[in-house]
């Protein structure tokens, strides 16, 4: 019997080899060291060439450590979550050991965390967790159907509380995933939640590209090859739709109805999003945050939704923000529309507060901001 | 002015090649024509052997269509979802140009869909579409916090209808994420509901691995290699366990009570565990649905969840089932066990449905049977 057993199990793992292939153990995912080395490792017995792309730095040779694995080992690398890929004989190729990936646009990459300081952060912990649902509403302004990612803090389900709400606008070839993909939103506002840094909160991410409904492979043209070039965009449509988004979260979820707690916030062209739902809309918002934000308006400067900013930004300051928060890094190609923007402010002695980091137009950036943000927005 | 704003968007989209590598399109995503065949490109210029893996199939070499790119098209496919990968030089890669993958066990593939005939319920058409959650609940029983995933039909929101519910299982080396990506249970059930074939209905897709809150990497372990392994698993312990997911899902959504509006269905582990859940819940599941089921207790066969099936059987059959639907492949390696099943419902009398297809222990069987199922159910 005993052996039977046994017989079976054996028929079972090699019959469901059928469903996944045989994982190659030689190779292996990267290892992170304590010490914040990372050992890269891939197997590749006839490649002649081997190049990690860590991120946003120059391609490395790997060395060959025998007749098939290419091993590379980082200095300490900081704390961060970090995208990579493999470059074997000229071919970009992904980590067939490593299952975690995400998209960026059209490109999807491995990657890893490496603990420690604000990366933690973006780490799952043994905290409570959030749920993430995607929601389908209407949009009676776009006559369509739309989808927005919603994240409701732990304990939700459970009270009849009135919950600040954070609206978190996606930078363009973003889309309602990207703020749960790469911004790692779930994961931040879990761990400021459960550390008494952050107020339990409801974050409400819509989809800024009015002429998608959805993230691409979500709607019914298919598997389309997503890309950063939209029929219609930065436009004004979208910020003048911006209702249809509050009306249904204001009916559907458990929000409080005080301007104090509601906060809008975006990346690069939600931060253009941001600042223009916010100011056309002064007595909605009591936050603003603006991350490495388009200002400049672009693609219909005409519009309602763009003229006379400043004089707008009046009746919004006026009524006293509770946070107006921008941050940009020091090497954004959008320094200068920002600079455009705070000279705007600084004129009118409007108070809000500037976050200079290190760095550009990058991930690593609007993650660092989402996570101050939320220790202040609310 | 209008030369400022062209040198403002050279430079942006510049910038944002920084975001995103800038896409090779020489070869391309896989281009499925209208007779179903599909032609597979990649580029790869030093390499010196491309094959390409298509589904469970042999690999099969490609042709150097010019300097860089390797070419294939298939005879025309028969509709279904696809994965596929490259095999450049022995090295197992990904597609560069397609950005749809899914994740089976530790191995992550792209897909594509033939359309046509029951594949057409895997696509995202232009229907309404419900909601997908990821949602936290407590299981006192297991004393640990867990996660399911949760599929809302369109309106449930509007509505404060009862809605009947399906507890659809996953397989060994899967998790509460399987059915929404490989299963593609959303598509499916948007579809068929609004055909008018399926009832709008909630599905709940717990995690039926004991030893892990949630699917790999959205737990405080880490970005782990997921893994068939369990510590636990097919011991009873997730059929003692399951109602807490019963009264989670009671007492959170708009469920009706009835038996008859509620089912359990599940594939391989799963299927085992929709056997014994509902066997031993006798008056609790109108409709039951094992897919290419384990039958044959394995980690802790006297267990009192295992023992005495037959008479277990005997009562639940004596409520007569709305349903009793068994789906299995002819060269699934379970199929003994089904017939061990079968065996005794015949002797018994008891009334089930039996659904005998092509193939074997695989995701377009699980697709389709769900897909049947679903129709029939309530």
């Amino acid at each position: 019997m005993k052996q039977q057993l046994i017989l079976a199990f054996l028929a079972m793992a090699l019959t469901m080899s059928g469903q996944e292939e045989l994982r190659n153990t030689a190779g292996g995912a990267p290892v992170v060291h304590n010490d914040g080395r990372v050992t890269f490792a891939l197997k590749a017995p006839r490649a002649r060439q081997v190049l990690l792309a860590l991120d946003n730095n120059r391609e490395q040779p790997m060395t060959q450590a025998n007749d098939s694995v290419w091993i590379l080992t980082t200095p300490a690398l900081k704390p961060e979550l970090y995208r990579y890929h493999y470059v074997v004989d000229g071919l970009k190729t992904l980590d067939n050991d490593n299952v975690y990936v995400m998209r960026d646009v059209s490109t999807v990459r491995n990657y890893i965390i490496v603990p420690g300081a604000a990366a933690d952060l973006y780490r799952v912990q043994d905290v409570p967790h959030g749920n993430v649902s995607l929601v389908w509403y209407d949009s009676p302004t776009l006559k369509t159907r739309r989808r927005m990612a919603v994240y409701t803090p732990p304990g939700y389900d459970a009270g009849r509380s009135y919950y600040p709400v954070l609206y978190l606008l996606h930078g363009s070839g973003g889309d309602e995933t990207a703020w749960l993909e790469q911004g790692r939103a779930a994961q931040i506002a879990d761990n400021l939640i459960a550390q008494g840094k952050a107020n339990p909160m409801i974050i409400v991410m819509p989809n800024g590209n009015v002429d998608e409904q959805a993230a691409p492979g979500s709607t019914p043209e298919g598997l389309i090859t997503p890309t950063f070039n939209h029929k219609q965009w930065m436009d004004g449509s979208f910020e003048q739709s911006f209702g249809d988004i509050i009306d249904f979260v204001t009916k559907n979820y458990h929000v409080s109805n005080n301007k104090r707690k509601r906060a809008i916030a975006g990346l690069s062209m939600g931060g253009y999003h941001a600042l223009y739902i916010s100011a056309n809309r002064p007595e909605t918002f009591g936050s603003v945050g603006l991350f490495s934000a388009a200002v400049t308006p672009r693609n219909n400067p005409g519009s309602t939704v763009y003229r006379d900013l400043e004089s707008k930004l009046k009746v919004q300051f006026n009524e006293r923000p509770k946070l107006y928060w921008i941050g940009i890094g020091k090497e954004d190609f959008l320094m200068s529309d920002n600079l455009k923007l705070r000279e705007i402010l600084d004129r009118n002695h409007w108070r809000y507060t500037y976050h200079e980091s290190e760095g550009g137009h990058e991930w690593r950036n609007w993650r660092n901001y989402l996570s101050e943000f939320l220790q202040l927005a609310f």
